[in-house]
Formats: structure tokens, C-alpha cells, sequence
């Protein structure tokens, strides 16, 4: 494990430090370049969640895809295409999680907050929060499955993680 | 660290069965929700780039964005915005990586193979692909630094990771 210095060290120096660390004893070197379990996670960007750790995926094994909410949003898809199209991945795993900032807010209140921090007019845009964690996955496999970026006969699951346990929870 | 079984055990009853070992061990049940380090690293999908081993980065620490490339597309910038102006991230790190699949395509490229593939017609969507490494890092950069959507005085760091070696070498 690597050495943690207090926290008014700079990030960037803890980075370094700590990656010195992992590459002393890196022996995976040759990997091929597609992912060897043919399986791409889409989760969200939570600190709390580390994916790989989560579930279990070694070096190489699956792609990767992380954001707010762990959304299917229009750029999700694009890497799902690059990942199946380039790279032979073969089905998507949605991972949303409990005690997610997305339930915390709605568009108008970010709007709200962005115009008054940042003096900027967002409009309408959407910032993808949802109200229900149960629905916001089935919404998004519904997403996935249905664009026409994504292979038809896509596998696509969904899970809700709790933060609480640890646990990954199905949902379908 | 979880048993591995062989490659046709589906992903689904394989993710299962680690999570299960990781809960079990599970420690980290009060975490607070912002990113204690108030640090965002935004990195390519790649299988190979365990961003949180890579950097040393402990459960709570940091929030992680992935897509294809590790691009500053504008639905990262979506996710930076929210994990500023609600979680209190105050700085973005950028890693993109040597043999990415992004160096090896371009857009045109990709249509045709949608098109053949799926018969799908994208017209002139930028899938984001880049030739120079190092120059998208700096785009990256550039690109968040320069958002309305990205708090001014925002630090922006970049890196190259290195797939051979496990080195991160920074760029900025």
C-alpha cells in the first residue's frame, strides 16, 4: 500500500509518490491492448466507488467508463461504440450507487447555483440527476440497449452498489 | 484478492462473486460523500489504467471520470462542473496513455466501420480520436481550463501513462 503524507501535501506530488510505488513492482507490461473479459463497466465517478476493486477485475479484463451518475449519456455511448466497434467488447454493466449526489438536485437548482458561483446562464441544459436509483439504472440499460451505436444483442446489466456495505445489488 | 475463475464463467456471476469477498472485508461504510483530496482525475476507459492503484488513490479520495481517450468532452466537463460546485473538487487531473485505441483511428475511419457494422449512418460525429499523445493531453487541458462551466483558478494538471511500464510521466 502506498505511504499517504497529510493531506496539505500537493495532489499531484502524492500521485507521484505513490505511482513510483506501483510501477517498482508492475509486471504487466505486455498486455494486449483489448479488454480480455470483453465487458465494459459504466459507473459513476462517487470517490467511494473503486470499480475494479469493487468488482473484483484485474489488469486488462474489462473497459472502463465513469461519470456523474454513471449516466448513459450521449458520450458513454460514444466510448461504448469505440470499446465494441475497436475493441471487441461484448456487453455493458451499469453500476449507479446509493447515497448518490445525483438524487441531491435538479437542473433548475444547479442552474441556480452555477449562475451564482460562476455568473454563467446554463439554460435548460441537462445535468442527467435523477429522483429514484432503481429507475435511473433500468433507464439507462433501456438507453444503451436501444441506441443505434450499440450492437443489437448487447448484453446489458445493471446493478445498484451501497456504499454502506460494499455490496453490489442486481437489478437486472 | 478474489479467485479468479476461468474465462467462460460469465462476467455477471464472476463480478458477484468478487464483490462478495470484497464486502466482506468491507470497511469504509462513513465515508462522506465529497472527495476528501477535492481532486477530480479524468482518464481514459483503457483496461490496463487502474486509475485509483495507479495513483494510490484511497476509497473517498478523489472523483474518477473515464471515457474513451480521457477526453474533456463536454459531458466531462457536465461532471466536473457538478463535482465542483457540489462536492468541492477544486483541481482536475488529466491522464491519457501510450497504445491508446484513439491513436489508431480517425473519424471517417470509424463511420465507415458503424456503417458496415451496423448500418448506421453517423454522418460527421467527432468521436474524439487524437494522432499526438502528448498535444491532446495539452487539448485537454486547454479545454477544461477554458469552460464556463470550469470554476476560474480551477488547477489542471496532465499525464501520460505508460501501459509498459506503469509510470505516469507528466505533461503539466
Amino acid at each position: 500500500m502506498p505511504v499517504h503524507q497529510d493531506m496539505n501535501e500537493s495532489v499531484q506530488a502524492e500521485f507521484l509518490k505513490n505511482n513510483a510505488e506501483y510501477a517498482a513492482t508492475f509486471k504487466d507490461s505486455d498486455l494486449p491492448l483489448p479488454p480480455a473479459r470483453h465487458a465494459l463497466v459504466l459507473a459513476c465517478m462517487d470517490a467511494r466507488l473503486h470499480v475494479e476493486k469493487v468488482l473484483g477485475i484485474k489488469n486488462g479484463e474489462c473497459h472502463c467508463v465513469r461519470n456523474a451518475g454513471g449516466r448513459a449519456s450521449d458520450d458513454a455511448l460514444r466510448s461504448i461504440a469505440i470499446s465494441q466497434r475497436l475493441l471487441g467488447t461484448k456487453e455493458v454493466h451499469i453500476i449507479h450507487h446509493t447515497d448518490c449526489g445525483m438524487l441531491t438536485f435538479n437542473n433548475q437548482q444547479l442552474a441556480a447555483k452555477i449562475k451564482e458561483d460562476l455568473g454563467v446562464d446554463v439554460g435548460d441544459r441537462d445535468f442527467l440527476p435523477f429522483p429514484d436509483l432503481h429507475q435511473s439504472v433500468l433507464d439507462d440499460i433501456r438507453t444503451v440497449r436501444e441506441s443505434s451505436l450499440v450492437a443489437t444483442g448487447t448484453k446489458v446489466h445493471g446493478y445498484i452498489y451501497e456504499v454502506e456495505t460494499g455490496k453490489i445489488k442486481v437489478v437486472e
